[in-house]
C-alpha cells in the first residue's frame, strides 16, 4: 500500500466523511460518521475530527488536513471567507485558510460567492466539482454540474472556472410537503397504517411530465393536484409523494432550462447519490434533453486537488493517477 | 330588529363562524369559535353546532341551519358529493344535502370539483363568492376572484358560473419555510432572542419584484436567496420572511397571470382578510395590473343566497339589502 500523504475531510450539516489519501491522490482508507456541523458528538469539533483523523495521525503524525463542506461556515468550527465567482481550482486553493484548532492544524477551503445573476452561496460543492474535473478533464471546458439533494444546485463550468451557479430548494420543499403538510398526510397516514409505502414510477412520471408541460406557468397551481388526485381516487396515498416529487424535480429542470435561455445545458454531468441521480436521469429523459452523465462522490478526488495546489502535498513523480483515483 | 329566518355557518378547518340571519338577508348576529373540524370541542360536532346554534334555536326552534365548507368534506361530519364545474348558484343550492344529525337537521353546501384544466376541488369558497356576486351583481357577467389564504384561491366567473379556479400553495408553504427551513431559521431565531419581528415593507416590495422579472423561470432557484441575502448582510433575520412571502405571492401571481395567457383578469376581486389583501393589492401594483376591488367576507351573503335558492328561507316582500347585507 502506498505511503499516506494527506487526510481529506467533507464535513457537511450532517455527515463527517474523512479519507486517507496517498501521495499519486489514490484513497487509501474511508471512514463515514453521523457528526456533521449540526450532529456533533460530546467534545464537539475536536473530538470529531479527533474520532475520524486520530488512529491516521497516530500512524503519521504530520499528515497534513484539509476540509470542505459547512465546517467552514458561520455555523461551522470557524467561518472562512467566499471566493468570488468566476474561481477554478487555484483560486480556491489560494482562499484556504490554515486554521490551528484544539485538535491540531486544519486547512479549510473556502466556499463560493456569487453576486449575479442572483446572490448566492455555497460551501463543498466546489471540492466535488473540482474532483469531478480531476476525473475528466475535458468537463473543464464546459458542463453544467447537477448536484442533487437538499438544496440542489445546478453549476456552470466553461473554460475551467466555475462561472455561474444556481441553488433549488427541491429537496428541502419535498421533505416540509412530506412530512408536515395537507398533501402529505395521506401518505404519512398510510405509512402509519401499512408500514413502508409502495413507490410509484408511474405518479412519478406523471407529475415530470405535467412540470415539463406547465410552460411559464409553472407548477406553482399543480402542486395541490396531489391532493385532488388522491381525492378523486386517482392517486394512491403513497403515490402522492411519487407525484410530488416528479412535479418538485421537473419543475427544477423547466427553471433551470428556463433561466438558460431554453437551450439544453450539455453536457450534464450529475454528480452524487446514484438513486437521487437516477430521479433527475429520468427528469432528463422527460424534458427530451441528452443523456447526462454520471459521476458519484468527488469529493476525494477534489479534496486531494485543492490540498495539491495548495502545496499541502507532494505528488509522487509519476503524476496522479486521475483515471481510477478516488472511484 | 327583524325576526331571525337562517342560521348560517361557515365552517371551515380551524374555525366555526355562526350568522343568525334575517329574511332579508340582513346579518342579525355573528359568533365566531375556534372549532374548526380539526379543532372539534368536546363532544365533536354536535357539541360545536349545538354551542354556535343552541342559543339561537331557543328563541326560534325552526330555523333553518345552513352549513358550507370543510364540515361537508371527507374529513368533516358528513361528506357531500362536489358539484361539477361550471356551476352557478342555482347548481350550488341544487346540490345542498340534508343530513339529520344527532344535533338537528342540517343543509349542508356541496364544494366544487373540476376536470380541467387541472383536477381541483374546492369548499366553502363557492359560497364566498355567491356572496360577494350578490353583494355586486355585475361581477357576475365576468371577474377573477382571488381568495388569499394557506391555500389560496383564484377563481374564474364569466356569465354567472364559476368556470375555473386554481389552488396555490402560497400561504402553506410560507408557513412551511418559516416553521420547518433552514430559510426560516434567522427569522425563527431573532423572535427567540428579541420577541417580536419587525416587518420590512423593502424586502416584501423586492420580493415581488423579483418574482415579477423571474420570467418563465419562476422563482424556483430564487428561494434560496433568503439564505443567501441574510449571510451577506442584505437582509436582516425578520426581513428574511417579508421576502419569502413576496417572493411566493408574486410566484404566485406570476404563475396565475402565465396560466391566462399573461392578459391580466379584469376586473380582479380580491376576497378576505383585509391584511392579507392588501398584500397581494401591493403585488397587483408590482405587476401593473388595475387595483382590485375588495370584498371582505361573503360568506353570510352567500349563505343566505344558496339557502333562498335552495327555498330553505322565504325571503321578505322587499327583497334583500344587497347593498348592505352581511358587511
Amino acid at each position: 500500500m502506498p505511503a499516506p500523504a494527506l487526510i481529506g475531510l467533507d464535513w457537511g450539516t450532517s455527515t463527517l466523511r474523512g479519507h486517507l489519501l496517498a501521495a499519486d491522490g489514490s484513497v487509501l482508507e474511508t471512514v463515514s460518521r453521523p457528526w456533521g456541523i449540526q450532529h456533533l458528538p460530546a467534545g464537539g469539533f475536536a473530538a470529531a475530527l479527533e474520532g475520524v483523523a486520530g488512529p491516521w495521525r497516530s500512524r503519521a503524525a504530520s499528515l497534513p488536513v484539509v476540509a470542505a463542506g459547512m465546517v467552514g461556515s458561520r455555523q461551522g468550527w470557524r467561518e472562512v471567507p467566499y471566493v468570488s465567482c468566476p474561481a477554478d481550482a487555484a483560486t480556491i486553493a489560494a482562499g484556504v485558510v490554515a486554521f490551528p484548532s484544539e485538535a491540531g492544524l486544519l486547512h479549510l477551503v473556502p466556499g463560493l460567492s456569487q453576486a449575479r445573476p442572483l446572490p448566492n452561496v455555497l460551501r463543498g460543492e466546489e471540492t466535488q466539482i473540482i474532483g469531478a474535473i480531476a476525473h475528466a478533464p475535458a468537463l473543464a471546458e464546459g458542463a453544467v454540474f447537477v448536484l442533487p439533494g437538499t438544496h440542489a444546485k445546478w453549476v456552470d463550468v466553461r473554460e475551467g472556472r466555475i462561472t455561474r451557479f444556481d441553488t433549488f430548494l427541491t429537496g428541502e420543499l419535498f421533505a416540509l410537503l412530506r412530512d408536515h403538510s395537507l398533501l402529505g398526510r395521506p401518505a404519512r397516514e398510510a405509512v402509519a397504517t401499512s408500514g413502508a409505502a409502495e413507490p410509484s414510477p408511474v405518479a412519478f412520471s406523471r407529475g415530470l411530465a405535467e412540470a415539463r408541460d406547465s410552460g411559464a406557468a409553472g407548477v406553482a397551481s399543480r402542486l395541490f393536484a396531489a391532493r385532488s388526485l388522491f381525492l378523486t381516487g386517482d392517486l394512491a396515498p403513497a403515490a402522492t409523494l411519487d407525484y410530488l416529487s416528479g412535479l418538485l424535480i421537473g419543475e427544477e429542470v423547466r427553471s433551470a432550462l428556463a433561466s438558460r435561455g431554453g437551450r439544453p445545458p450539455s453536457p450534464l454531468v450529475l454528480v452524487g447519490d446514484e438513486s437521487l441521480c437516477a430521479r433527475y436521469r429520468q427528469a432528463c429523459e422527460a424534458f427530451d434533453l441528452p443523456s447526462p452523465a454520471w459521476v458519484g462522490d468527488g469529493a476525494a478526488a477534489g479534496l486531494w486537488e485543492i490540498a495539491r495546489r495548495a502545496g499541502l502535498v507532494t505528488t509522487s513523480s509519476t503524476g496522479p493517477d486521475r483515471s481510477s483515483a478516488g472511484r
